[in-house]
């Protein structure tokens, strides 16, 4: 970060030098990464340092920038120039770019590119957002099954430079149906007169295009891949997707989950791209929904009006008890939630997950219904003396968070498995929904605990 | 997961009819990450089963099951069948297992080990958990940087087969000060007599061996690594960490993340291997703070008592008010909590979140104080017949939702900001603690209105 906030001034004052050689030679030591970064500082001389990169790094800056600068960038350049940058992109990475254009943009680039390209992102255009098919790139090796190893490493090396991979091979007969694969270092291990059908590995893991990334992302991580190879409907390759996508996709969807947990509409737009209005879009739907649910906590309060009208000090120990059992259940619930997702449990632990919570449940609630009685009795009636604070009250009010609690981790366990057993997103049962149902649950646990303690109250 | 539930079966029956071919040529067939699982199913026979798979195919099932059933494993394995084991584990996965056993098996262990293994174990050992060096490995390629690409390649072909990666390869004085890399591809597609010091990229993204290993895993992320050097402090080269590694990390910090942001304190350990007891100690630190801290919200409503007792309806709505105040604060938390994670925000964006989310809170607040507005009028008033809720009521409780959703999202943003400015972690900023303080807040505001807008109240 030092470093790049350096070159940044650097380049900064060579640009008011009009010193171009300078720049030219300081861009070159940087990773793609960084580069764009560094050219997003200048957004007046975009067109102009870019013009200053290699052509093979400049593609690979191009793949970094935001789509902002990406947009801006394309309209600067003239024909030749998107060509050549066209030229140098792989094919996945030429279709995220295209997905995010407008279409005068798409046009142009479409128009830049030859007729197989253009062909190829076409057809990746028409797989569903999300799918394999649409994650996936056609650059990769592929052999056929009767060749030798000399001849493999000829074919790779003939041909590989434009390849997105070349330590994981394909084998496949001539209609393209998959047989197995073949990696780099088993190539490089084995006698150069072996055939590749006799060393081959025949056990594929592959995925069909109509995936969920997020399951193809997950399938990779499990076995450890560094590509994975993608099918149609009727087994025959069409292409791979490399371990750096994937670990955008799980990076991506554990943003989305966190989202979803919180009561948002999850959004792949970069938080500081997202406008305001767009923001709200995602935000308010669920903030309305938990207001309405809301209305059952009221009704709770407003049918026991009379009775809490007589005991005041009840209600002063309503958002202690709801925001406990809000904590308690988010707890469990998250913990739930995301064990599904990196598949640490599953349904048939059910059984198991239910006992455990509930021994959970009962050590925490135990301890902090003790706790409570404690700080009523010693802190709110000694400390701060509240005479109203009787041991009572701090009875009604420890019992009740004991029961809040198991409740709470109770409903955070069983409301995302059960989620899940239906075949919704179990994200969305995280706190602010639990939260809800708890909160009306402590009321009526409290109002009931109160009116069976308490003589005067009913 | 179909096929894994019949071939469990399909070995379970084979184990009764005491048919071990069968069983040997069914194992052979699968994936070291699913044979993991189909032992685990028989813990009786997980010897028995485990002595039936290839040696090779063996090491790599052994690493990816559980701890508990690597320990009983490893104490009914023969001295020799561990060694065999332990010469086909890398370097940091026999290190990751170590790390996780009893005493009495380490020793069993390390005494089946040749002595420079065991030099290199005890040396990985030293460095602590969650740095660089606790998760490398050594067995990567080092070339000289005076050979050619012939030389180098017969380099890989005699040495690579015990290498957890041949695809980068780094470049090393004799001293192993790191000079450079060159990718297998490189290597493939370049003249075989080209000399590996004119070809070798030395622009090496590198850490250093106490570097933290979510850093590393951002970095490999982010250049779209396959493989990262460690250095020491002397830039020596000591080991290599590969992507798997890093995507093991990524999917770890995001699990840890999603904890702390529920208010648990994270463990390493799976949910279903962790007891009651444990999940009740990282769980209930943070109910009892936060159950404590409610003190202030029990205090402000008890200094209001008899202005509320002279108006309970108002206390229906408290839930409602707090309840909105915490999920909107925690969406805006835990958007920024995460966006600090990922890195796509930073600190000094601070003034463009803020505004950004003014204008969210003033959207999202006055919608909510709208739709609140109406929904007491018509579903509480009218539909319910509750003749308390007035439109003065009404009024009180829609303008505070207003003032508490503003607040609630600027305290939202800004806590998990001031966190990071003060070096601690964001992601304990996240909705059980902003919703504490937005409780306290927002019934400061609702019982302030109320006093300036019910005439009878003041």
């Amino acid at each position: 970060m030092e470093d790049l906030n350096e070159i940044i001034e650097q380049i900064g004052s060579l640009l008011n030098e009009r010193n171009y050689y300078s720049i030219k030679e300081l861009l070159k030591e940087s990773e793609p990464a960084d580069l764009s970064i560094i050219l997003e500082e200048f957004p007046q001389k975009l067109a102009t340092l870019f013009r200053l990169l290699p052509k093979d790094l400049a593609a690979e800056v191009f793949v970094e920038m935001e789509t902002d600068s990406q947009e801006s960038l394309l309209t600067l350049l003239t024909d030749s120039e998107m060509k050549e940058v066209m030229n140098e992109l792989y094919i996945d990475d030429t279709v995220d770019i295209i997905e995010e254009m407008p279409a005068n943009v798409v046009k142009r680039m479409l128009n830049n590119s030859d007729v197989e390209t253009r062909k190829i992102i076409n057809d990746i255009l028409k797989y569903p957002t999300d799918s394999a098919g649409s994650l996936m790139t056609t650059e990769y090796v592929s052999l056929d099954e009767d060749i030798t190893v000399e001849d493999a490493l000829k074919r790779i090396r003939r041909t590989g430079v434009d390849k997105e991979t070349i330590y994981t091979c394909y084998v496949t007969k001539p209609d393209r149906t998959l047989l197995g694969y073949i990696t780099a270092k088993k190539l490089l291990l084995s006698d150069e007169n072996m055939v590749i059908s006799d060393i081959m590995e025949t056990n594929v893991i592959f995925v069909n295009t109509h995936e969920d990334k997020e399951v193809v992302a997950k399938e990779m991580s499990k076995y450890d891949l560094l590509a994975i190879p993608v099918v149609d409907n009727e087994n025959r390759l069409v292409g791979i997707i490399t371990v750096d996508d994937a670990i955008d996709v799980i990076e991506e969807e554990a943003t989305e989950d966190i989202e979803k947990m919180a009561a948002i509409i999850p959004s792949d737009k970069p938080y500081l791209a997202t406008s305001p209005f767009e923001i709200w879009k995602n935000r308010i739907p669920w903030l309305i929904l938990l207001m309405l649910t809301s209305t059952f906590t009221s009704q709770i309060i407003t049918s026991f009006e009379s009775k809490l009208a007589s005991c005041v000090i009840l209600t002063a120990f309503i958002p202690m008890i709801m925001g406990s059992g809000g904590n308690a259940g988010g707890q469990t619930s998250v913990t739930i939630i995301r064990g599904l997702a990196t598949e640490e449990i599953s349904l048939k632990d059910v059984f198991r997950i239910l006992f455990k919570e509930l021994r959970v449940s009962v050590l925490c609630g135990a301890v902090l219904g003790i706790a409570t009685f404690l700080k009523m009795l010693l802190i709110d009636n000694l400390l701060l003396r509240n005479s109203e604070v009787t041991v009572n009250i701090a009875a009604v009010v420890s019992f009740t968070l004991i029961i809040t609690i198991i409740v709470a981790k109770l409903v955070g366990c069983l409301l995302p498995l059960f989620a899940k057993r239906l075949g919704l997103d179990p994200a969305v049962m995280a706190s602010p929904f639990i939260t809800t149902i708890v909160d009306a649950l402590s009321l009526l646990i409290y109002l009931g605990i109160a009116g069976a303690l308490i003589p005067g109250l009913n």
